[in-house]
């Protein structure tokens, strides 16, 4: 009987652990936290789950968050620069947010009445390695933490020493949803962005308010002045600074309910994004695999973190499926079969973040009078592959201006 | 509107073609024979289309060979070692076996009617590379000849400085089919292989013996004879091998029939196996991508270059179906989308005709009494990454038999 173990019980780790009970493997997942103390816990991020990961879990049979209370389509843009400044794009089929405080906890609990195994307790690295005398296979999905030291970083998709963008988020009450619902998406350059996410919490509708701050720029303030410090003087910062650079989102608040939906209800901080190695070979000749976060972490912007997550561990329970021989061959399998996608997700997103590209101002002005092209832009939200191939260079973003034109203004 | 030209009119271009025209595309195949050169002209090859390529061609609506005179379902097989030597191995779906010289030309038809253009004449190298000035995209696949030069071999991939084994097919009246239909893989450690292959050509059913020889031993007299210097005497020397090493076909042999459907009817030769660059960029920024035996020759013992090549077309024209920038991403993304199948082909191969891979004769002799594992090779023949999961090492040969252990003697 194959045994595996997984570390970590976010949403790479339960996705696995969840597509591995239903093949009926032995499924043991390791982790620091039960699912009371994520529910209690704070903020941990405002995840959007695309509308191809949320087929994902149809199959897995973990959809049980349908509805108009969860559900968006559109994206609802606003450049800081140019003459028209406002337009929106539509996805094909609605994404999903759910406070992963309620998401994780109750996919554990799916988790364990299916047959999977928790094992409570934080592991060092010397721990995780000794599980791969136990187990047959080890795939390691904990996080960003200092545990990822574990996956060597891969230089050449890992461009960044330091974070592109410092963030704040929080879930704050007076924030109006618009008809349909959809996310806010406001790009100003040298201040940073902006996304509104209507998320469900644990008070129901809140708007998540997603601060990505360019260091040095007006807006870090958001990250490096500590909510807890000052919880007035703060909510007044956040009010000044969407007056300031965000005048729709400004637009949206209902000032005498503007608040945080609680205290925990904020997350402030900053880290680099980066590429890490697939797997690492340990001295006993097994190894450890890696999956979610720990093998790549992408800056929130783009909203592909945990969609990379769900797929990749798509990708590794099909490949378990057709092969339990957990040699070289199986890692570089895994390796080869999600390289394309998490590759596609990473280059994406440092394009948007990192220094400037050219052809991302020049795609965003165009998007402002071209709804196929920004219909295309925020349906690839479910297709990295696609939103490389519509903006990876000035020569594709013309080509894909070019091949719509004739649908501008219409 | 998106240009397309194809060098070359075997499997490969015209998948390809086909595909294109699908996508109603303007495509341009330029080829140095016409159709009744084809028909015309001397053996070719023997080649079995498995149930994966048929798929493809049913897709393409150029699925004209199906039913019992084309079919085969079965492998016999034969090893030269041994107590129990004979036994035998099921695909879930029939393959085909049609001459080329009807095929093709039948496929050269269906293009032109669907609305594709060929251009006739011998190009060289400075006319292909002339073609980029002209089309949006120009993919090669003119065939394993010196035209191959265009695209750098992989030397991790092309092991082989020289033919592994020699060759020698003829299309034969005078051997029984068996029933069911199937192909005879015989396999004689130092001699080499002979693969007996029920084929439909001109005369209706055949038996294809293709000769793989290892060079220096018993057998490669059948490719260095000329069977036109002494047709009675090669005759002669064909029986006499079979009866030396091949008893279970010799067997199947009706002397007073067993003559060449035609003097045409057989092919002689050896080349090494390669594996080429998927791309060369020139000095006018545009690529030529390869396509089929150009990008890659393998040794026709596992039946799977033209296969490889219906695969290979296919994640062509659905890359072109997502993508019409014909850029390095575009060639990239072709190259990663094909790698791991083609790959796994080319490794397969040569694991059988390389320097002998200890794992080989071992699953070899389990198979004869473990029909389950028996199966799964010759299914395999449609998923060379499964069967480089089942054998690319002695652990996966070992953990293959101790899975079906169970059904062995069943
Ligand atoms: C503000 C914000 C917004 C975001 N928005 C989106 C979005 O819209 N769309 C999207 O796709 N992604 C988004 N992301 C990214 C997404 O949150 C992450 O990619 C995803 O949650 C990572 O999941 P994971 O399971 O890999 O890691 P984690 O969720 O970090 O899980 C790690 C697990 O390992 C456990 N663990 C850690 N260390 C140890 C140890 N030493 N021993 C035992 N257990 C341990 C932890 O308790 C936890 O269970 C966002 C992120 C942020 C910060
Ligand atoms: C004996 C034998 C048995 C085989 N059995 C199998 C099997 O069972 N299964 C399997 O999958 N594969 C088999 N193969 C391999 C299979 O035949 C090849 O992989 C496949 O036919 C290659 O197709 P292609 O289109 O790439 O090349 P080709 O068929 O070689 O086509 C090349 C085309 O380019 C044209 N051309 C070449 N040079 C020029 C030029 N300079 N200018 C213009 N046109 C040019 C040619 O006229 C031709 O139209 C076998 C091969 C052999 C030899």
């Amino acid at each position: 009987m194959t045994t595996i173990a997984i570390v970590g019980s976010g949403i790479a780790g339960l996705h696995l652990g969840l597509h591995l009970r239903k093949q009926d493997l032995d499924v043991t997942i390791y982790t620091n936290r039960t699912g009371e103390e994520v529910a209690n816990g704070p903020v941990m991020n405002s995840v959007a789950h695309m509308h191809v990961t949320r087929a994902i879990e149809e199959e897995l049979g973990i959809n049980h968050w349908v509805g108009e209370d969860y559900e968006y389509i559109r994206h609802y843009h606003y450049n800081g620069w140019g003459e028209d400044r406002e337009y929106f794009g539509d996805f094909t089929k609605p994404s999903a947010v759910v406070d992963y405080r309620i998401m994780l906890p109750k996919l554990m609990q799916d988790f364990e009445e299916r047959g999977g195994r928790f094992v409570y307790g934080t592991l060092f690295r010397e721990d995780v390695d000794a599980l791969t005398d136990e187990y047959d296979l080890v795939v390691v999905s904990a996080g960003k933490g200092d545990i990822s030291a574990i996956f060597p970083k891969r230089p050449e998709l890992s461009p960044f020493s330091a974070p592109a963008r410092k963030l704040a988020v929080g879930f704050w009450h007076g924030v109006e949803r618009l008809e349909p619902n959809g996310v806010g998406v406001n790009v100003v350059p040298g201040v940073g962005e902006l996304l509104a996410i209507p998320m469900w919490s644990f008070s129901g509708k809140v708007m998540a308010l997603l601060f990505e701050s360019v260091p040095g720029g007006p807006q870090e303030v958001l990250t490096d002045q500590k909510y807890a410090d000052d919880p007035a003087a703060y909510r007044e910062k956040t009010l000044e600074i969407l007056r300031e650079y965000y005048p729709p989102m400004y637009a949206r608040i209902n000032e005498d309910e503007f608040r945080l939906q609680g205290e925990k209800d904020i997350l402030q901080g900053a880290f680099p994004p980066a590429m890490r190695q697939d797997f690492v070979e340990l001295p006993n000749g097994k190894f450890l695999l890696a999956l979610g976060d720990i093998h790549m972490t992408v800056d929130p912007v783009q909203a592909q973190g945990a969609n990379s997550a769900a797929y990749s561990a798509k990708v590794i329970a099909d490949a378990i499926a057709e092969d339990k021989v957990f040699d070289r061959r199986f890692m570089e399998k895994v390796a080869r079969r999600r390289a394309e996608r998490l590759e596609a997700a990473t280059n994406w997103i440092n394009t948007i973040i990192g220094p400037p590209a050219e052809q991302i101002p020049e795609l965003f002005s165009a998007m402002v009078h071209n709804r196929e092209l920004a219909d295309r832009f925020t349906e690839n939200f479910n297709n990295p592959i696609g939103q490389m191939d519509l903006l990876g260079s000035t020569e594709r973003v013309r080509a894909a201006i070019e091949a719509t034109k004739s649908t501008v203004n219409a």
